[in-house]
């Protein structure tokens, strides 16, 4: 049994090319919610979606996130009406936030909603939120104010200084039913390629994830998601340098540290090696950048081989 | 002033008809808010759209309600998932409800929101709701349970027999801003041929606005929505015969004459002209069934004369 930590389109890929050398059914996804909103009245778990539209073959390739192909008839609607529209909401991507909202106004967990979801598109493995309670990440800005993650990551492109970042209603989440027994379970726990101040962090904020993490380091390999000093998507790299730590792979190492006993880190960074080790991260050197579904598998394997969890073919499941 | 009592279909065609023969800021329209419903999380209010989608030109010609043209593929994706799809919400459609629900999540009242929503699409009359407190329509079913309006009229085809009907919320609802004044000061009152049990009762069971139409019941015209002993659409029929009424014009002029001194009949139901005035209701005989536009006309300037309020063409405005 593998689980791994995930954030957005990152994780989305490196959980596809997992699903290509590990069985589905062995997988466990913990999936951060801090980005989660509500808009127009709907619950959006955006995450979550780019994970279940990557694993179904139906995420929009140019973007990463979103439903490929989709049309956005109602939200031109709602922008003849005045309507706020810098979230783009799809109209295929609406079903599925119609669907959640509907059935978490029944009184459904959003990890039974997320479950129905995965089974609905056939998904084989684990989809888990981190809790089913509510956690917002917060940005508090330099320049004063503070704003939610979607207004700071899409509405001001994540073009904004900022000094601190919190994630409100952590401290009194309970992991959602299964998560705190996948981490301890598995064999192995990999902290996917994600940023990791708004998608991991958020995750390990949640009592009990952390700590978790904490006491199995050795057995945990993360992923960097800085690759020669820049994200290769998001604000990573900034927030990194905003908040105390560096923009680069070694940076990584420093601020996850306490939660991993291992990280894999890009071809381009092979120089940061004995920095890395030097923090009392073990360090592994692959490629990194998913350009393709063979890149995508190749670090799979390289993570696997990292954790001691086989030799990546093992459990090869196609 | 002309103040106007309307549900669906067959008040915004009268609408539409009045506003061609009298100035569109001389009509006040309160509308039936009884068969508003939630629908995976978002705000739905039925009648309001149906008199903004028509009288902008936008109503899907057809069916009498939605838009004109529109898609569905957010209900497909939804139905995909295994989501609820008996109420069919299309995409431009679903940008009303999307801007509806955000605002009144913001704190917005629904008579805000609406006069917000005609103001955007143009359109020139008062558009108010009986309420921004919930009312809602129920059905108690003959086969024992009771559903809410949506679920009777759409999802079981108003296709079974109902034994009462009530309207949850109304003994604590208050009229929306502007109501009681417009119902007192206008000049003339016309119930639109609306269901009487399912559009206009809901109206008049919000505490005051039943009272205002009695106490001036001499000059408030009734349109028949009843021709021939069948309703033009929907199950006003039959929900006049199982609610102990009879389903024809005279049936109408019964169940509506506390609340109106004249009723105007479709020329079918010439003969019931005696039997209406029998009942104290003064009877006008026209051509109701609104067919076009200049038919439409034809009746707003009947109900107009009926109620003593001009001859149709002193404010006339096109």
């Amino acid at each position: 049994m593998i689980a791994v930590l995930c954030g957005g389109v990152g994780a989305a890929r490196f959980l596809s090319g997992l699903l290509s050398v590990v069985a589905a059914n062995d997988v466990t996804a913990v999936v951060n919610t801090g980005d989660d909103t509500e808009l127009h009245g709907l619950s959006i778990s955006p995450d979550l979606d780019t994970i279940t539209y990557t694993l179904s073959g139906r995420v929009n390739p140019s973007t990463g996130w979103g439903v490929a192909g989709d049309t956005f008839t109602a939200m031109s609607a709602l922008e003849g009406l005045g309507g706020e529209s810098w979230f783009r909401l799809g109209d295929l991507d609406l079903g599925t936030h119609l669907y959640r909202t509907g059935r978490l106004r029944d009184g459904a967990s959003l990890s039974t909603v997320t479950a129905e979801v995965a089974a609905s598109v056939g998904i084989g493995l684990r989809l888990l939120p981190m809790s089913d309670d509510p956690v917002r990440t917060r940005l508090h800005l330099e320049r004063g104010d503070e704003v939610g993650f979607q207004e700071y990551f899409v509405k001001l492109r994540h073009d904004v200084p900022v000094s601190a970042v919190s994630y409100a209603g952590a401290a009194v989440a309970r992991p959602a039913p299964g998560v705190l027994e996948s981490l301890t379970g598995a064999e192995l726990v990999v902290i996917a390629p994600s940023n990791p101040v708004l998608s991991i962090d958020p995750i390990l904020s949640v009592p009990g994830i952390g700590q978790v993490l904490r006491e199995r380091r050795e057995t945990v390999v993360a992923v960097s998601p800085i690759v020669a000093g820049a994200a290769l998507k998001g604000p990573a790299d900034r927030l990194l340098s905003e908040l105390g730590g560096t923009a680069s792979a070694a940076g990584v190492a420093h601020w996850l540290r306490g939660s991993c006993g291992t990280l894999v880190i890009d071809v381009a960074d092979a120089a940061s090696a004995g920095e890395i080790e030097a923090a009392g991260v073990r360090c592994v050197v692959a490629e990194t950048v998913m350009s393709s579904p063979a890149v995508a598998a190749g670090l799979a394997r390289s993570v696997l081989q990292a954790g001691g969890a086989g030799d990546g073919t093992r459990s090869r499941n196609r």
